[in-house]
């Protein structure tokens, strides 16, 4: 058993929470996480939220990175989603951690696509090459 | 305790492969799923790739439901990430089994955001109006 993608799901607590308010900030912590971890970004939106709050999704070559951030619990809820052995989801993780500078986190990983190959077979990934 | 949103990740096995690899028809399903749990769309991002694949997000005002597509596999990642208690996402799920004429899937549910209350008091969940 092979799996397509990595899947890390982060629950960030004690956040700053002027940081977590800041949409600028927020798509730049994610844009170079994005790019620290060896992904390539195709898309990229965020909105600032009333009367407070930030959502937001990297689209990558090799999948997602996604944020909703709650500024007044001081709260992140991050998916940070990668397929291919070239990206390490772990260091856009390390990254978010130091730029919304939180105080404790709650991590777990989730195997995506789990598909039988043959013996001694590798399960190619998704291909990374944008259509349009 | 309470959590702030719901994530319910899908893993849908045996889908049609035609549909998973038209990016249109998919961003279809995405938006129609969204629309009939209750979601309020604010934007959508879909991308085709090749050889084959699409990777898309809506994002919703109660957080966003993302999809990427293995039509090689019959397979696609699904996560449908909601709070409020007015957006059911199992909704969007059943929308989407049907849409993707998927034959078998598996899906969890996630809380995000487990907060402490105090006894009596309600989570307000995140809001949702547009900042800009």
């Amino acid at each position: 058993m092979q799996a397509l993608g990595r899947q890390i799901v982060v629950e960030y607590y004690d956040c700053n929470p002027d940081i977590l308010n800041d949409a600028a900030l927020i798509q730049g912590a994610m844009h170079d996480a994005a790019v620290a971890c060896g992904a390539r970004v195709v898309q990229e939106v965020f909105h600032l939220f009333k009367p407070h709050g930030v959502s937001g999704v990297v689209v990558i070559a090799e999948s997602h990175l996604a944020i909703h951030t709650w500024p007044e619990y001081g709260y992140a809820a991050v998916d940070l989603f990668t397929c291919g052995e070239e990206i390490d989801p772990e260091i856009a993780f390390e990254h978010l951690r130091r730029a919304l500078e939180a105080g404790n986190f709650y991590m777990m990983e989730l195997k995506r696509g789990i598909l039988e190959v043959a013996q001694g077979q590798k399960l190619p990934y998704k291909p990374v090459q944008m259509a349009l």
